[in-house]
């Protein structure tokens, strides 16, 4: 029987068009990490299970992960997400660099999903992280890193927003308002995180099963109602915990990011990292309303290796979601064609080694250049090259072989000119 | 317990120096290429075990991967080399495209291997395959491209030689010279691999075991003694085999590049894909005498998929072997610092503001700018400038505050400049 020419489920075969889109977002993703300063890191493919079990929720463990046995006896899992790796990373250094420490990576992660759309087995993330940053720098500077993000593909705040909230926000609802223990706490946070997910009679039974008081229900109801910052100020009334939330919110208005924020009290992300803020970025497209980037600021990733606290915010935004946010809003590019600087074609067999050299000359001096290998005939020329993106066509013809000339077209322009191939530096000029 | 930091077994946890190196390798990979046409593919991390079995050597599958029964019951396994998926994806689309066809690829590669130098279990490898091309020219353009990536690396003739056969050669000298038998000649294969990595003691022992006559011996002896493609020619005296490798061996001599060609009788590589050209590239070091690039020719690789055939040559080339060729060679700038534009200090929480908008300002003119986050005490400034390879120093002291201006110091001239913050034009030219 012949074997299957499909990918394995839930993963993308990246033929040159797609690929071409895909390193155009990295590209991107890279260029702004370097705008910050950010350096890039990459980790192992692989983990020990336990690195998940330390840190990740048990959901990801049980249901998601790939893991499985080695030769040697050890559980290891293909990494889902990279927040464990960077946090084992930083853990072996941070008592010997200069702090903030800022890094990046753009990594291939997998997960053991019900493929849909916005969400496959696997994907590629872009995380951002910030270590040792002074208080509500970090969130400040990671947020200015995932609008910038954005920005650069040419999107603003007319395409999507920044919906944020804290950890410590909702942890005073719970703790000073509401009153509840752990235990109960636990079951909201949950509840929250589903809130704007399901039905409104679904979130009403989740609430009902929880058996809180009139005026709790009352407190909670008005929680979740908070709708901006002003809300939110009303709300907690003075408390300690409101007064870190407007002085990042100012400096935000100061730097001109204010229209992209918006506050939000059902965000409160996984369970497990986060003690701070924690954000996501949505697209305001009707057709789209996924979560195209999450984070927030963790307190104490490194405790599991025994180490010193150290703060940290971070980001993650993965291609299949961004790619699906820049298709809906028109912000990318073609695709389909490759770019090269020339064409080189010949007509018979005895221009072939002259056309090969005169490619060979012109790669040295950077130039891109995509060759026929065989005998092309005249007509066939311009569609092959106009199918490779080229810019240039070179054709060796017998009358320039005579002359030790080359004939150049001009695909865009259609002139043509015959250069002699004894001066390499006025062709090289010429396409350049 | 506390969780181990350290990175799995046979894995490399890529701190930004690291990354950075590694980076540079797959910038001059994606850039050599490029300069030739080649297209950018990608594949999935897990493929099914069956697309191995199918092609790959039993040792591969047997002792080799890294695979896995997923929770679907599919046996999967994390690509252990990229040459089965490109065959499957090419499978899907080759009746569709202009030929030939040109692609590549940089991956993320496991096998179960026991670590040592020049060998991890996690290795990044570049492959360019080139599909469809003319008899013998995909094998000219493949090796092209193999010389161009090396020399972008300012390695050259004295560092490296590509050592090269042709199983076509192989196949002539054992069945019509040697006469002998499938079985026979499978075991001869093995010998003839491993012919340059045992004792003579050993490699006699071995060819004892096939029983071979005298006249057999000598013919065997005659072969692996071969040194040069004059040698190579005198040995087949004229049969039809001899015929392709001249010409072959002519082109890329008219292209200039027969001072890296060596002939060597010793090359045949894996048993399962290559049926013609098979190459490895040897670095001239005595200290480092590992192949660091292989390849060659298919004649078949769509049969699996039961497509009709369809000719291909490739090279793969890993960041391992590569990276210790460069070291050995003193190729390789340093890494241990990041390059930035400019690094952005204010010395008072009042400067903090101002300070952050010049960096957002300037990020939005593409230079890459880091901040402190805190006020900064002068005498720090500098040494955390240099430490972050900053070009230029931003110092927001009292005196410019209330000029509404800025002093920068170029750190390489050390000269300073006072500009006007009113005239972001004139800041980013001073920059560039």
């Amino acid at each position: 029987m012949a074997l299957s020419k499909r990918p394995y489920k839930g993963t993308r075969d990246f033929f040159p068009e797609l690929k071409r889109g895909q390193d155009f977002l990295f590209q991107k993703m890279s260029q702004t990490a370097h705008l910050f300063g950010y350096e890039p890191y990459d980790g192992p493919l692989l983990e020990e299970v336990d690195l998940y079990r330390a840190k990740s929720g048990e959901e990801l463990i049980n249901d998601q992960i790939y893991s499985f046995i080695d030769r040697g006896e050890r559980h290891v899992a293909i990494r889902p997400e990279m927040t464990p790796t960077v946090a084992r990373m930083v853990a072996q250094i941070h008592r010997e660099v200069t702090r903030p420490i800022r890094w990046f990576t753009i990594a291939n992660l997998m997960r053991y999903e019900r493929p849909q759309k916005g969400r496959l087995r696997e994907h590629w993330q872009f995380n951002c992280d910030i270590f040792g940053a002074p208080e509500g720098q970090g969130e400040v500077e990671i947020l200015q890193v995932a609008i910038a993000l954005l920005n650069n593909f040419g999107a603003n705040e007319k395409h999507f927003e920044i919906r944020l909230n804290d950890r410590k926000i909702v942890d005073y609802t719970f703790n000073q308002l509401l009153k509840i223990d752990d235990e109960k706490a636990l079951k909201l946070y949950k509840i929250v995180d589903r809130a704007t997910k399901v039905s409104k009679e679904a979130l009403d039974k989740m609430i009902d099963e929880l058996g809180l008081s009139d005026e709790q229900r009352k407190i909670f109801s008005d929680y979740l109602s908070l709708n901006s910052f002003g809300d939110l100020m009303q709300f907690l009334a003075g408390s300690e915990v409101a007064t870190y939330l407007p002085k990042f919110v100012d400096q935000m208005e100061e730097l001109g990011y204010l229209p992209y924020l918006k506050y939000d009290p059902t965000i409160v992300r996984g369970l497990d990292y986060y003690t701070g803020m924690v954000f996501e970025i949505f697209d305001k497209h009707p057709e789209n309303r996924r979560a195209l980037c999450g984070g927030g600021a963790f307190a104490d990733l490194l405790k599991i290796f025994d180490e010193t606290p150290l703060a940290g915010v971070g980001l993650g935004l993965g291609d299949v979601t961004l790619m699906d946010f820049l298709k809906v809003h028109n912000l990318l590019p073609s695709f389909e064609r490759p770019s090269n600087d020339l064409f080189v074609s010949f007509q018979t067999e005895e221009a072939k080694i002259p056309a090969l050299k005169l490619a060979k000359e012109l790669r040295s001096n950077n130039l891109n250049v995509i060759t026929t290998l065989e005998p092309l005939k005249f007509k066939k020329i311009f569609p092959a090259a106009e199918k490779k993106g080229a810019r240039f066509v070179a054709i060796f013809g017998d009358k320039e072989l005579e002359n030790n000339s080359v004939q150049f077209k001009n695909m865009q322009t259609k002139e043509q000119t015959e250069l002699s191939l004894s001066d390499i530096d006025k062709i090289v000029e010429y396409l350049k």
